[in-house]
């Protein structure tokens, strides 16, 4: 038996898009002898579909989808995954389900059972879970159907679930696993997901074939990676991450085993190639091509530039270079002297004029106040308002330049250095956007011939906002090895205090710095949404309360 | 018996607060002889913690809480909600749960089965449902206590659910039951729950206390409400909305029935209420006392005005009237009457000079180009960054000024009009907006003896930006009576293009308001936190993709 394993790049709601995407990959099986083609979790609506799985419409849009693929399903399986309606009155009106489609029929329908409610996972919001498991029989072959975190709870020792689907297959002998999953990227991801596909194989004895989502869905990232592990537990093939892929295999040969390979799993390119897919997939998705963004001469905005100018290509990015009395002329020179080596379009806004009008109107009112952050602020929203002007006048979208740090403890100022439509860097730590840089510098050709595109100054001088004399972000932030690794434990680990003096940090610190995390919820509640990188990103996945009064 | 029922505002993870609020409510039921005082749902920490609840920290303050009310039990007992560790390692790690304490002792502890994950609420994500349902004697008399949605699945007629948790308890013969809510407001939400309350009674014959939160926390406002109801159905007390109270009832009186004591529920002075609750919540608990918004002159910013000086006192209101070369005399006018109808601060802060610097600014970049949306979104995001100016240097929170209307088709600019720390009518349409302005009219005085606060002309006039010349909201939106109903049948009861034709609605202005609501999804995702009055609003409760290709 052939099968196959479709890795693509659905779009949530475009059915005629999954659709045609779908149908040419069934013809690209067909030509290639497959038996069976599978594709990912709710692949006919794109993941996550959240509340649009409440319209009615929308439900009878995917069926009619599983109507057309059905049709194409002549002399190949397909094996599609679609929202389906509960036929009982009792319990959510929706099952996330597989379909397997064979000759014009359904051969057999599989509802997911364990349903991922946290970080950025609704699923519990929408259906039912599963109560029911049996193997489709097709061609001879007894197939244990499942849905993404279905395989997640091997021999029920995940706390959150309390039933292991496969296991209850296990009586009627499947002779392999197909598993449709959308199960997104974060850094780590790659390697826990081969651990417990291998633990299946390991626990059943019997190959696991498994297909992934590619491509971003606003923040969130999917890096496909889909698996083909045979009973000895090697990975007999790992797809490519972040593109489509298309691959059949001989069953005969997987189960053979006596294969291994793996994708390289380093974590600074796969944060690289994540963000280009985000960047791509955001614009691309929404029908824009151009994107634009404020180049301060700092690390971040050129690491956002860099990562822009090879995500679209540099004639589809442009920049804006607006210095204020307080920028350092090495800011203007680094910016210049970047833009030049990307070859992107770029203008000279110096934003005096419009600061200058702001003071002047509001000189009454300010009168005798010191310069405080309002001024810093002013400066930050001119900057702010001049970018989309641009983006309005042109049809850009704005890319936002703020990494995870600075978000994390509110450094930066809303509607101002906050605008964008999507956060290139808001899940990327200080320290990380550094290791970004020296990737960049190392991957990425200068059109000026120089060694990378980021210039050595942007990296090695001390990080600053340049909204006053003399500013230095280490005047208001404690040195950033030592914030990232207390954010981290605060946010990706979830420690708390107690937690973090334990392992040794200072307690004023400690404090100081949940407390600025915890303040500045209201900023990060109007950001742009976050590529998501990490296993615990801003937004969806990170639900806090703003009025809370807790370590603040 | 005497029960104490205590309606009071949390405030989510202020622990000192709540305890202290708690521990006061009940010296004052012992005063009263109250032999039991109950408490709302996860009092302790507020509601909804949401990710807070992730955190062990967060976990041991709770259990430092009911430790502390447990000590204050010695001759009263105190119901009190609170997370509790589930002590299995299957499924989730908490339980929602109702603590039984009396005599420095726990006398039982009843978690909650039905977990809401819909709209607003995440439960499912954290809490692991109630398996066990047991009643709690306490002097003599058998209680079920339950939790909140506990209650609303009477007879298993809610498809969400499939167990009733007190059809469990039924063989115990229960003398009453206690409910501990968190039941958030909407204008429509009062009728519904003292309907399902009564279905309860109806069904088990028993009288029914239930204890609701008051107060806002950001977006989500309780309403109170708190009720008592005999077994004669009858409503034997109704607390009053929007306001902290504690009320003992007999419960041989409350056995006999034979009165009915509800509050009145006009929607739109329900809405007003809840705004105000929504806007004084919002400052209060985030430690600040001083409002700013922009004054147009038209009416949206006008009723946001006379809410915020009701709330917060008119002497914490200031407004800025920012006129362009676009706005009508008129209008400054209107907003000029209002400031003094009010008696609030203004300043008159013409923009002309601001826009100015941006032309000159950009007009090299702009040669050429026509007057379009760039021009005007500048005006406003001039006006955000005087507004953000003014916040910044004198400590107000800036308010939102959007209605519900505009909010959903998009008609307003990022980062100017749709600045603000909360937005006051972001759940209120257009034509809701005239309603409350009759309202605030007829009940608010003007201090320079105007028959009402708010100018006719403000409630007259045709809408408008203002943002070029003659513009009216009617060049680019259907009429707001029209536009309205369609919104409220796509989102607040999720009708489909379809279903909205079958209605009566012409096709071309289904599909033109739908896909208008779609593409806007940016937007709101950026937008300030909303008052929620309506059982659908804006932000949490409503999540949508934003790179969807849906009706768009």
């Amino acid at each position: 038996m052939r099968i196959a394993l479709a890795q693509l790049n659905y779009h949530i709601g475009n059915f005629e898009g999954n659709l045609q995407k779908m149908l040419a990959a069934v013809e690209q099986a067909r030509q290639q002898k497959a038996d069976l083609i599978c594709f990912g979790e709710l692949s006919v609506c794109g993941y996550p579909p959240r509340d649009f799985l409440e319209f009615d419409d929308f439900i009878r849009q995917c069926n009619a989808s599983v109507e057309a693929l059905k049709t194409a399903s002549r002399d190949i399986a397909i094996v599609v995954g679609t929202p389906v309606r509960n036929p009982v009155a009792a319990g959510k009106d929706l099952y996330n389900a597989a379909c397997f489609l064979y000759e014009g029929a359904v051969l057999g329908v599989q509802h997911k059972a364990l349903l991922p409610t946290y970080d950025i996972f609704d699923e519990y919001r929408y259906f039912e879970p599963a109560t029911a498991f049996r193997t489709i029989v097709f061609k001879g072959k007894k197939i244990a159907l499942s849905i993404c975190e279905d395989i997640w709870n091997v021999g029920n020792e995940n706390p959150l679930y309390t039933i292991c689907p496969l296991d209850e297959m296990q009586d009627e002998q499947p002779d392999f696993i197909l598993n449709l999953s959308a199960s997104p990227f974060n850094y780590q991801h790659a390697s826990t997901r081969i651990a417990v596909v291998q633990a299946n194989v390991k626990r059943y004895g019997i190959p696991m074939f498994y297909a992934n989502h590619t491509g971003a869905q606003t923040d969130i990232i999917f890096d496909g990676g889909s698996l083909v592990v045979s009973p000895d537990a090697q990975v007999f093939d790992e797809m490519p991450y972040f593109e489509e892929c298309l691959r059949v295999y001989d069953l005969e040969e997987v189960q053979r085993g006596g294969r291994s390979q793996e994708q390289p799993k380093d974590k600074t390119k796969l944060i690289h190639d994540a963000l280009l897919t985000g960047i791509r997939d955001y614009f691309g998705k929404l029908g824009f091509k151009k994107a634009i963004l404020g180049l301060s001469g700092g690390i971040d905005s050129a690491v956002t530039a860099v990562l822009a100018a090879k995500a679209l290509g540099a004639a589809n990015v442009r920049v804006l270079l607006m210095p204020s009395q307080f920028s350092s002329e090495h800011s203007v020179n680094d910016a210049l002297t970047l833009a030049h080596n990307l070859g992107i379009q770029y203008d000279l806004l110096p934003i005096q004029p419009m600061y200058a009008a702001f003071e002047a109107a509001l000189k009454n009112q300010f009168w005798a106040q010191p310069f405080n952050v309002t001024e810093e602020n002013i400066q930050a929203r001119v900057r702010g308002t001049l970018l989309m002007a641009m983006s309005n006048k042109f049809g850009h979208i704005l890319l936002n330049t703020t990494n995870k740090s600075e978000m994390a403890v509110g450094y930066g100022t809303l509607y101002g250095d906050m605008c964008g439509g999507i956060s290139v860097l808001g899940d990327v730590y200080k320290t990380e956007v550094y290791e970004l840089a020296a990737y960049l510098n190392k991957t990425t050709l200068s059109v000026t011939g120089a060694a990378g595109p980021i210039p050595k100054s942007s990296i090695e001088k001390p990080p600053s906002a340049e909204l006053r004399p003399g500013q230095k972000d280490s005047d208001s932030l404690p040195p950033y090895d030592i914030l990232d690794k207390v954010l981290y434990q605060y946010i990706e680990c979830r420690q708390g205090p107690r937690e973090l003096v334990a392992m040794g940090f200072e307690e004023t610190l400690v404090k100081r710095v949940l407390r600025m995390v915890n303040i500045n919820e209201f900023k990060r509640e109007q950001a742009a949404p976050v590529l998501r990188v990490s296993s615990k990103g801003f937004g969806m996945g990170r639900r806090m309360p703003i009025v809370g009064k807790y370590l603040s």
